[in-house]
């Protein structure tokens, strides 16, 4: 191969290289800010933050990454450099044009107004008055069209809201995403039903009992050591720390996630922990010899929630795992639990409820609060809807799609921060995330038929090792929707998931 | 003033802003290093601080940064920038110059020689091998002796040795350091012989006692509110955690001490909370307005270590400390030391014995370990002595100063990491840190005069507003020599030190 050409492809490596290792910098910085850091130094701190992306932007939009990029692809030989190296060159030119092509005017003026409407967000649903929050949000919305039409251009997709569904969700449109959300709906609904009528419901007083913080520390160190994200060995690669909500970041070698310990809600940070945990793998488990390229990242947003959702609720709210933890749980919350049997628990672990809360939801009604934001977020991008029409459109949607009541805007349209915090787009990723799973599931139990039995012996290492060959190895060398087809030979479909769904709430709720 | 000279000093002191900014990400990134980083990050880590260190030179030798210095410098009106804005200046400039006239192949050379060097001087030491040691620092005091002879040109010192001096302890020079150690050494020596003939001898067995690391943790909190570094309020800007050896970082409102706890040893880590508290106070209390500048950091190494020796010895070995403590320290200890009483308690902890150990040194011995090392030091970088001689001329030192015979050179020469490190230079200031303190307290005595009976009472405010009024709030307004003449109308004098010392061990054992 040309010499040239290998050669500028390593000096565009080697630029990409200290960017990456300097994104794994601030990651820890802004871990530390969440942690560790002392109250009064939040100033100080948003100053180092803000010089940091001021020195990554830099560096993303050096120029000389632009001539790299141009002599690499225009060279006569670049179709003789192999798959990930063509993958890394076409990240690096992707994430080059969006930062150099997006206005640095119009990148700051909603960094601005996305911290503004954030704090107008919270005053705004303390007092549930989302006439304060209203303009706020249209000014937010008014700027992310902006940078949605640039981006349009740049990534060359149908709509503006494809764009930002782009960043998230790379090649995913709103077109698909539609379709596959019918169908989840409707899945969904009907499930929701059956488990409603059904005359087997669950019991699930049982997490109210108080379980100390100390405890539940311990119950957490014993999930990471099912998982294998060891804390504790010398050769550890993990955290589990405390914040007020539970989040995972760090890069390769230095993954920690974080959790909350509710006194009178153990359950939260049980799962709270699987959930992470599924996401902590999944960094770890990255191809090392990718470390600091660009196809060494996951490959999306959606894949990511499907490997934390298939931790947290395809293992950690299988009736298997629980025949091997409820006794540990048992031992470790002394005699707090000790009449509860398997059956009862775990019918309680998977009760199926509407509720008008997000982040409360069971993996039946879950995917119903995603559909009913996907819908809002596509008509307002589409300019079909106004800012100002979103509470009474909020609140019917939850009433066609999950028969609940919505009283007030709080528990309403302004319960996520997401749009708030400017990140349109985002939201379909999660339910997304639950295709991926029951797809990944089934292509797991062809070459994993016993898996069951294992997770019930404790053993979640055939599992992971399933995940890292097919799922996490991969990290960035294709787009999800490839990657789907790589990983279960298949487009993407609904139908795993939802015959996973249906084949496990029969059995609970006997229906 | 002439706009010009005005808008120059501005785009220079931005310039700057960046580069304290950045440097205090790092200390961030280098805190979490060392107590929170999981153990398999290190390698990440390191390439995480030489791709920032790479930043940071980068910045600080912008030839930006050369162009401003010398418009602004060579403007007619520049006299009447302030005495701030002069300082700011000078101090830039010193940095500009030191970061740009070492040949950056040297700087390289020398990163990768001393971390070689660290490594063998780690094994030498388990095995009391000095010829294993030797041919590694050999090359290093070689290329340090290059960087020194080009730092000599920059600074315009007299000697390739008080190039190194000035890094830690600006414009002092060897022989003023030479002149203050003989009468340091005198007084010393004078005042161990009257301690050791004394017929009052401390008991301290007490400081056997096991005291649970727990209760150790409280301790540490007491002696922190105790000096104002709140840790536990909403308001703090301070944490306390554990590493195998103590150290303060930080920045203005995000400083962090940590120290280690001994179960066995529990005076070890309460000295050493007052110790990093004392570093720590002073970083704290800087001029608020001067955040981001050159004068907005410490004096230099010898007056960060009056600072810490102040809170730790002055204050934390008077007998007026532990009226107000040692019912505390016997509170949270629940009956471990009940039976102490005051006196027995205050002259253990300031008990005077010879060792071989600089670190477990106490106060009346500690500065003839520095002593011997400067005195090495500065012979070695005069090629008056050569590497190869150092054990004899060390051991024979040890002999001469202290009375001991040194049986290995692992309790010798070995026994500190900073030559290693290739810290030539650094020693001096411990010393000078003590013979500073003496002058700070005779002049605070002026004007506080009860501020013994106020320490009784628990009330360390008077003395830290002292201090910040005296020293801390002055920055890097002025270079060591001339801050003590500011604090104390004083030149650099030793008797205020040795009549502090002389006062109390004559109290304590009754001479």
């Amino acid at each position: 191969m040309a010499e040239k050409l290998l050669s500028n492809y390593k000096k565009l490596m080697e630029k990409g290289r200290g960017l990456f290792i300097l994104q794994s910098a601030v990651a820890v910085i802004h871990w530390d800010m969440e942690t560790m850091m002392p109250p009064k130094a939040i100033k100080l701190r948003s100053q180092q933050l803000a010089t940091l992306s001021r020195i990554e932007h830099k560096m993303s939009t050096n120029p000389e990454i632009g001539t790299l990029l141009e002599e690499i692809m225009r060279h006569p030989e670049y179709d003789k450099l192999d798959a990930v190296q063509k993958r890394n060159v076409y990240l690096t030119k992707k994430h080059y044009d969006e930062q150099t092509k997006l206005p640095e005017e119009l990148v700051a003026e909603i960094a601005k107004q996305q911290a503004v409407t954030v704090d107008v967000w919270k005053k705004a649903k303390a007092t549930k008055d989302f006439s304060m929050f209203k303009p706020e949000l249209e000014k937010l919305v008014g700027l992310k069209k902006k940078a949605a039409e640039i981006l349009m251009e740049v990534k060359e997709t149908a709509t503006p809201y494809d764009a930002l569904i782009d960043i998230f969700e790379p090649k995913m449109t709103a077109e698909t995403i539609s379709r596959v959300f019918d169908e989840l709906k409707e899945g969904l609904v009907s499930l929701l039903r059956k488990c409603e009528n059904a005359p087997k419901q669950p019991d699930t007083s049982i997490f109210k009992r108080k379980v100390p913080v100390d405890v539940q520390r311990k119950i957490s160190k014993a999930l990471a050591k099912f998982i294998g994200y060891d804390v504790e060995s010398k050769e550890a690669g993990g955290r589990i720390d405390e914040t007020e909500h539970p989040f995972t970041t760090g890069y390769y070698d230095d993954v920690r996630i974080t959790t909350h310990y509710y006194e009178d809600n153990f359950a939260s940070s049980l799962f709270s922990v699987l959930h992470e945990g599924g996401h902590s793998i999944y960094e770890q488990n990255l191809n090392p010899e990718w470390i600091f390229q660009p196809v060494g990242t996951a490959c999306s947003s959606g894949f990511h929630e499907s490997q934390s959702r298939f931790v947290e609720n395809i293992i950690g709210r299988s009736r298997e795992f629980w025949v091997y933890f409820l006794p540990k749980l048992k031992e470790l919350t002394g005699n707090i639990l000790s009449d509860i049997d398997l059956d009862t628990f775990v019918h309680a672990v998977n009760q199926v409820k509407p509720s008008k809360i997000r982040v409360n939801a069971d993996e039946v009604t879950y995917g119903l609060h995603i559909i009913v934001r996907f819908n809002l977020e596509r008509d307002i991008f589409a300019d079909k809807i106004m800012v100002t029409e979103l509470p009474e459109n909020w609140n019917q949607s939850y009433e066609d799609h999950l028969g609940v009541e919505i009283e007030n805007d709080s528990e309403g349209v302004m319960q996520d921060t997401h749009w708030a915090s400017g990140l349109y787009g985002y939201f379909p990723s999660y339910a997304l995330g639950n295709i991926y799973s029951g797809q990944i599931l089934a292509a797991m139990e062809k070459d994993l038929s016993n898996w069951r039995s294992q997770i019930a012996k404790g053993n979640f290492n055939c599992v992971k090792q399933w995940l890292i060959k097919n799922v996490h190895s991969y990290g960035n060398l294709y787009d999800p929707l490839d990657l789907i087809k790589k990983v279960t030979g298949e487009e993407l479909r609904v139908k795993p998931y939802l015959n996973y769904l249906n084949e496990k709430y029969s059995k609970l709720y006997g229906f």
